[in-house]
């Protein structure tokens, strides 16, 4: 098969090849393996922060080419959620990229990922109903399918996903074994501003009194952490502690606030295992998420290694 | 990644590797590829007639090595369908494939495509509720995810199914072109019985006297054919010439005739473009289906070509 060469590269950056076409970006992927080049691929909606590029920067260790791509997904918006006014900044992500090292941007418009007659989904049952899934239906069914689109185009050894966005993670990680792919779905550790808040592209659309405010998520989370490392190991405790931490915030409005085993993401009662502790919050309209993993220092040791 | 080499290979046939494993069929797959040979994938769930190895034998003109599945999916069987009673016939089936010149045979276990925890379904919305997947809830869906599973293990350049499953043909088009996978999907022709009767594993559950009336499915078809060849273009029409047929055989008892575009698989009322000519019947117990395909010699062209 032969694709059809983009007429003329545009380039947005210096250095960085944008491909605009699924037929280009295949081609571009396939030339990489036939090199026996090792493929990363780092799937973003644009509005680039440091915790992006911190997953092409660990991209970069392992893998070359590194690929990256900017695609707003609309199947993942809800229809009252913020896709119209969702942050685009791509002139300035170009550039973010190409100086952090990423070799091709794929940057195709919804028309090109889903064209008229589109109708096929992919959905992981069960927990892409729940916590994140619960306050926006629909949305993890449009995360898993725009991913598998992707990693099907791209077809890189390693793809890079926050750790912030947990659910989503493993999700994706999910559905990754469960469909037999080849890709091995690597999660990067969350990066912090300085006091605190986990970098999120939603947090442009924080007043400045509700920026402020927001820094209160992650320390309702080292609440939680300070009573795990005091020895405290029942959940109701945990979340008593999150919920003191939130109660003095009267901008921040508690979503949820759920401890929960790491690979099934199934309540737990007692810490024992790999945990995720999940908050979701509103500062004003804008709704934040962040979490902490826990997990025993060795196997079935009672002391914990904490993640936040 | 280094795939645990199956400890034995197991020979079903002389000639044919017999694959149980996942990781063994992908690094089998993965080395073919490698050598850039051109792998052609022919999926069965066993007990094989004619019309496979048609299948067989075109993969064999286009593809080196041609690889077959046989895998009884029970995601596609509803609660009351005969998932138990499925026919198994695998030593003759695995001479078969030997004979007709497959390479090797993937022969996974149920627990091997679906170990705990399973949960990732992919999904055509729309059509794969109407006509076959409005009598079996859920069959497309176990169809549309075993067929992307088998995909992504085996990584095809060709991939061949039959027509006398024309919708569920569509269904794998349609995935594979949403999915953006690399996959072309083939179709190839229906085989018949001397009397004209379409080959299926299903045929093994009629009776004697079924299996006698059984070839009314086919001769309703070709009235409509004969039809479409005197100049009936409307539908209707087209209908009642099928169900003369049909009413004339009392052991036979209609589920759907239908005459759909054969793109979008919608109903249509008259014969202009494309179109599939559906019937589904049951013979006593037994759920048989088949099909018609017509269309203009030349675009805009009202004289017909007619596959039976």
């Amino acid at each position: 098969m032969s694709a059809p060469r983009e007429p003329r590269p545009s380039t947005l950056a210096q250095s960085l090849d944008t491909i605009r076409t699924i037929a280009w970006m295949k081609e571009t992927a396939r030339q990489a393996r036939a090199e026996s080049r090792v493929i990363g691929f780092v799937p973003t909606m644009g509005a680039l922060h440091a915790g992006h590029l911190s997953l092409v920067e660990r991209a970069r260790r392992d893998c070359d080419p590194v690929i990256a791509s900017i695609f707003v997904n609309p199947k993942q918006f809800g229809p009252k959620e913020d896709f119209a006014k969702y942050p685009r900044t791509l002139e300035k992500d170009a550039a973010k990229l190409a100086a952090a090292g990423v070799g091709a941007l794929f940057l195709p418009e919804a028309a090109e990922m889903y064209p008229a007659g589109f109708a096929t989904y992919v959905n992981v049952e069960g927990l892409s109903e729940r916590l994140e899934g619960r306050t926006r239906p629909g949305h993890f069914c449009g995360v898993t399918t725009v991913v598998l689109k992707l990693l099907e185009i791209v077809q890189p050894t390693f793809a890079y996903f926050g750790r912030k966005d947990a659910q989503q993670a493993r999700l994706i990680t999910i559905m990754a074994r469960d469909l037999n792919l080849d890709t091995q779905i690597v999660l990067g550790p969350i990066v912090r501003e300085g006091d605190g808040l986990a970098m999120s592209s939603r947090n442009a659309y924080l007043s400045a009194e509700e920026r402020r405010a927001a820094a209160v998520v992650q320390r309702a989370l080292a609440a939680a952490g300070d009573e795990v490392r005091a020895g405290v190991r029942d959940v109701l405790r945990l979340q008593e502690a999150m919920q003191r931490v939130l109660a003095a915030e009267p901008l921040a409005r508690v979503d949820y606030a759920e401890i929960v085993d790491a690979a099934t993401f199934e309540p737990v009662l007692r810490v024992a295992r790999p945990a995720y502790v999940l908050l979701a919050a509103y500062l004003g309209r804008t709704r934040l998420i962040d979490n902490m993993f826990i997990e025993p220092v060795a196997e079935g040791a009672d002391e914990f290694a904490i993640q936040l």
